[in-house]
């Protein structure tokens, strides 16, 4: 793990680790010898059989059960964790929702639902919000620290050249805003820590699934060659990049 | 009213209208001779007087109850100006939240509630969004047409230098990324209407009123001012700035 060089012995937070990139970061980080204890977080024990089985095998691996759209579940989730290790260096939240059962991407206006709208806020824009006023204390220490979430080069305003996916694409855009804010109230009460928002690129998880036809197989990542990626930019990433967004190759993304 | 000077006859709709900059812009509306019917709408009429008296005085003027966050009352309310008008040719939206009887902007990280940054995606960013989707049938048509919405440069992601705010700020990132993804979709579908938002600078209003102390008197413009500066940056805009994010002086604002 050539991030964080500075720290020798890491505690380390993988938010939404069930499945997909998520996963993926826990299975690297598991390698790196410097991580003293991995915190990885899912929300339903039946879509977590991975991530829980990979515990059994790692005994600092630890998982908790958390709905980022709960603030209750989120306090409680970070008092567990701090109960073992009081300081994080490394939190990756990559939790995020295109579809479900219950909602798929509005390809027109005409599909705008309020409902599904608040869903996409909720998960991807509120939970990584309140995530970054509860990770501010574990976070504020004396050694670096840093808070990496996944976005989407789609949540860009001025990228936009296609339309559709409204609700997407206005909920990564309140992330990027959200965390942006946080990335300045942090360098103020927690001059340490870096926040970054990271574009992971094209990548084949059941998020992306119903969305891979028509993608170039060279731009459709395995989750081993995205979290590959995306650590290398994070182990470049200095505090003048606080508040950025990265892109998976390591340039900076237009808001 | 210089704007549309290819519109002889308008039909004009301002969203939010009771109070502040919406019910300014009913005020200077009323005055242009192109004007033929002018629809305002309120969300309760004890907070509208000034306009439901307005009414009384200019038959022209057509009064709406219509809460933004009530898709049902949106598509209500533009069935029964159809009724009157089939066609729009301006449409203004000017609701917006930042503070109530219930919530403030959010001056540090701590502050943020989940219900609260709901209220602020549900009146600054959904509502604007399901109007888009309703007013796609009355703008389209084969004279030119405009939705404008009140935005905010606070909602700028890359003009961000204080940090604060986090809830009003993301809203308006998100209202930001609507509108652009519809000016993409209206391009193609109504694609004689221009979609615009507009930053109207501080103004001597309700939404303004605890946040004005440090404001040089300079800049803090009376409606009047603003509406009327509105205004003339409509009157520039041309089909190629559609999509695009407007100060009051007519420069573009950075995403």
């Amino acid at each position: 793990m050539p991030l964080l060089p500075s720290v020798t012995a890491a505690n380390v937070l993988v938010v939404g680790a069930s499945q997909g990139i998520g996963l993926e970061f826990v299975r690297q980080l598991l390698q790196a010898p410097r991580v003293v204890h991995l915190f990885a977080t899912y929300r339903q024990a039946k879509t977590a059989t991975d991530l829980l089985a990979l515990a059994d095998q790692h005994p600092n691996l630890h998982c908790v059960q958390m709905d980022l759209t709960d603030e209750a579940q989120i306090a409680s989730a970070i008092a567990s964790i701090r109960a073992i290790a009081p300081n994080l260096h490394l939190a990756i939240n990559c939790v995020g929702l295109l579809h479900n059962a219950a909602q798929q991407p509005e390809k027109a206006i005409r599909q705008l639902d309020a409902d599904n709208l608040i869903n996409y806020f909720k998960v991807n824009s509120i939970g990584p919000a309140l995530l970054a006023k509860h990770l501010l204390a574990p976070l504020k220490h004396s050694e670096a620290s840093l808070f990496a979430t996944i976005s989407a080069k789609i949540g860009s305003i001025g990228d936009n050249r296609l339309g559709g996916w409204y609700g997407y694409r206005a909920s990564k855009a309140a992330l990027n805003m959200f965390l942006k804010t946080a990335s300045i109230e942090y360098a103020r009460r927690s001059p340490n820590t870096i926040i970054v928002m990271l574009h992971p690129g094209t990548t084949d998880t059941q998020l992306s699934k119903p969305f891979q036809q028509g993608v170039p197989p060279e731009k459709l990542f395995s989750t081993e060659r995205t979290v590959s990626q995306l650590l290398d930019v994070l182990s470049d990433v200095t505090p003048e990049d606080s508040g950025e967004f990265f892109s998976w190759d390591g340039s900076r993304l237009p808001w």
